[in-house]
């Protein structure tokens, strides 16, 4: 079992090897990859061989293999569904998302409380969020985004639990509080920013 | 000087104490906010004590001053300002933010390739990416927001640099080279929903 912190790894080595790929190269060398990827060679091997990763001494890895490799770990080559609760700015963005389209991400669902947003206009279903459990169920879902405001991210996250969601990406700015077998990753875009704003 | 890491947290530890105060609290105690943020009560103190923050062994800390310190750590007393290059979906969303307004976070203007965005119907102005470090001077602006796509993620990143800009938050899926004096934040929306698949 990876954690997310490796997990995390494996998809900025992705990003380097396929960039390295679009620069024309066949093969990686572990201190290629760690370089530009911001790591130390022996942190790529070692994550690579708990993957089961191999390479050459001498030839470093094969990029389509490792490539390949990546991609089973995220399940990338059936279609991956999920659900978004909250159809915001940011809601709305990631509808539109080229990126997730691109990764054959489907949010197959939308949930809001603004009735407004149940119109056919939408390029998915929206649905009053009473309903979770059910379009959750019938569709095997197990993954979801919550981008509602911050009073209801913890109520919102309650119910895609009992509903039997297993990973969260969280937008509301609120700490959740999830049983232990449950995974939640942030992004919280306001203080990524603010952060910044220290050394101004 | 604090790094990016102990700034992070403390902008956790906001989210936590403004829950509190909501909740009717005027003191807080290290373990109680360190429970909620997900951190130990010594990191708490540890931290508090970098950024000059007192409390008192039997009350506890001050929810308002912790508040009002962590404020002005992150400039929070003026107004603070950023542009924005790549206005798709996300950067759309941004300049939307609530978020952002409550946080006296303004966006001056933002930069696109495509000469359709540069109408008056967008709520800030747009202008064509030649014209960045013309407008960071005249606003003195430190703060960039990169949100356009991968391919051209180190081209603007490069003229940012050269405009003076000094802290980037990038949403463009790639590893960003800059200079050691420069901060560059990433969200990655697509890894930090990806990674979730894993576990699917």
């Amino acid at each position: 079992m990876l954690n997310q912190r490796v997990l995390k790894r494996f998809l900025l080595y992705r990003l380097v090897l396929i960039k390295f790929q679009k620069l024309g190269f066949i093969k990686v060398f572990s201190y290629n990859l760690g370089k530009e990827a911001g790591f130390k060679a022996e942190q790529v091997r070692k994550d690579f061989s708990l993957a089961g990763i191999k390479g050459s001494r001498r030839g470093g890895y094969d990029i389509v293999n490792v490539l390949e490799s990546i991609n089973k770990l995220f399940k990338k080559d059936g279609e991956r569904l999920v659900i978004l609760v909250g159809i915001g700015n940011i809601g709305q963005a990631l509808i539109n998302y080229v990126e997730f389209k691109e990764s054959n991400i489907k949010i197959v669902a939308g949930f809001d409380l603004d009735p407004s947003k149940y119109t056919r206009k939408n390029v998915i279903p929206v649905y009053p969020p009473d309903r979770i459990q059910e379009i959750t169920r019938k569709y095997a879902i197990k993954t979801a985004i919550i981008a509602v405001p911050e009073a209801s991210g913890q109520e919102v996250c309650n119910q895609l639990v009992t509903a039997g969601i297993q990973g969260i990406l969280n937008f509301s700015p609120v700490v959740l509080h999830v049983p232990e077998n449950i995974i939640v990753n942030y992004v919280n875009i306001r203080n990524e920013l603010e952060s910044l704003f220290y050394f101004n």
